[in-house]
């Protein structure tokens, strides 16, 4: 731990101030269960918010749920190789600790659990937690072994935290799908909350992956929310036709030269499967390509009824 | 709860008696999660031995395993509808649960969680735990969707019960290997016990389907057992290669006329991988069909040096 000596079980058992504590970072899983343990044998409520870091106000945005709703918070970074396929940015993917830790100190997080990948893995993982249904289509089908990487170490992080509640961002809207639906499936001990898109000022989605964007590609990116919006903006004006909105989606955003779209859905809330006709709660979701990496946005929309 | 108004945590909390309680059966997960709670926070260690009922000495060697080192002991009786295939006994496999609330009573258990199918899953499960490597072979080969059946109940178990000793027979053997590695890959607070497998005076290994022999049958399936002491005898007297010793097993299951050898394996203890050059500990196995069921068996030997 670091810094030694500092302890948040025993800080909130004598009821120390819980909006400025020391940070205590730790890096070993018996040690992150242990101080839990005591944090809950305290009667204190645990919030945990994993993340890979290179944390932004979306993941602050998180931590600051937690900190209203639990007595302490714990915050993993862990940047799983599991959820990158070969292809893809794991070696590049954005890192920056020193940065992550204080900004989790300014929005009162107790505790960081930041293992590396040998404390995580010791041996190459046997075990793969896979779900069904809600993991196969718009980014299980863009990335076929992604969501069962996220399941596998989210089912871990779950194991090695205990009972929680664990808050996710709506801006990975389908992982949230597949992360409730397993701890739901497994009954694990956890609530899972999610929690709003923190947009940047032009609409953009914040993303640690927005960093690889260069200027021309970020002015454009907005590109993404527009398409939803224009596609919320057609079902207030009365569309009940599923393929309707997502192809008026696609069309605002295939319009960007820079562009590449993915997909366009519109999908039951619940079940992340394609509604036809539109009724109830749906979310419409888009994913697409400018430069290198991938956008995703996404919005939930309440059909109005009649 | 039945009967109404006990309740171990209580109980034990009280020093009253363990040996003897009254025993609770649980049928809600919530509630069951809630006793051993209960339990924990009273600083009594829980003991977990999950079962498909239909009770015989081997599943209480396990009980009075747990009996003796923890301080309250929880079974659970579920027939798992996910790790039988659609040609499998499903429907046939043996269940008697007033005989087996007698069984768990007479060797001080306190808690039985027998969930109706419709809790442990309420809507088709979409989530799957899977163990590569040790599932694959023997079991796994005839069995092909059993060893993930197995995994994913144990998980949500453990995820139910919470962090405790899970007790497991050596008499599958394959899957407390599988089983080990997934609480291992996923770090579950639980500590997975291995206990000797328990004999007819006949030598053939305790099961809940051998009620599926027929007199004639019955009297043949200690074959199993014998072509395992064969196959250790011939390592103690010096043989070193893994697939003379399966061969010399496989011939004394062949030789009996009632019996289908399904198989007869020397493998690595720990790994499960088939060796040939017998070193260490290694675990002799067999499998094969009588009549209708399949039976089992197993036998470990540690290999003298030199």
């Amino acid at each position: 731990m670091v810094p030694a000596g500092s302890d948040p079980s025993a800080a909130v058992c004598q009821g120390a101030d819980v909006t400025a504590p020391d940070l205590d970072v730790v890096t070993r899983i018996d040690e992150l269960r242990a101080l839990l343990d005591r944090v809950r044998a305290s009667g204190r409520r645990v919030g945990f918010v994993p993340t890979m870091g290179y944390l932004h106000e979306g993941h602050l945005s998180l931590m600051r749920a937690a900190r209203a709703a639990d007595e302490v918070v714990a915050v993993s970074i862990f940047v799983n190789p599991l959820q990158f396929a070969p292809q893809e940015d794991l070696a590049s993917y954005p890192r920056d600790l020193e940065r992550d830790l204080a900004l989790c100190t300014s929005v009162g997080v107790e505790v960081v659990f930041a293992p590396p990948v040998e404390e995580m893995y010791p041996q190459p993982i046997a075990t793969t937690v896979s779900v069904a249904g809600v993991s196969e289509r718009m980014e299980g089908a863009a990335r076929p072994t992604h969501f069962a990487g996220v399941a596998t170490v989210v089912a871990k992080l779950f194991g090695i935290v205990g009972p929680c509640r664990a808050y996710f961002g709506e801006k990975d809207y389908q992982q949230l799908a597949v992360v409730r639906r397993m701890a739901a499936d497994l009954s694990l001990p956890v609530e899972v909350v999610g929690c709003p898109i923190v947009r940047e000022p032009d609409g953009l989605a914040m993303s640690s992956r927005n960093v690889y964007l260069d200027p021309e590609e970020r002015a454009v990116a907005p590109v993404l929310h527009r398409a939803l919006l224009e596609g919320a903006s057609v079902v207030q004006a009365g569309e009940r036709d599923g393929e309707v909105v997502a192809a008026r989606m696609a069309e605002v955003i295939t319009a960007e030269p820079l562009c590449r779209l993915d997909y366009a859905e519109v999908v039951d809330a619940a079940t992340l499967q394609p509604c036809r006709r539109l009724v109830g709660e749906v979310r419409l979701l888009v994913a697409a390509r400018l430069g290198t990496p991938r956008l995703l946005d996404n919005l939930g929309v309440r059909v109005p009824e009649g």
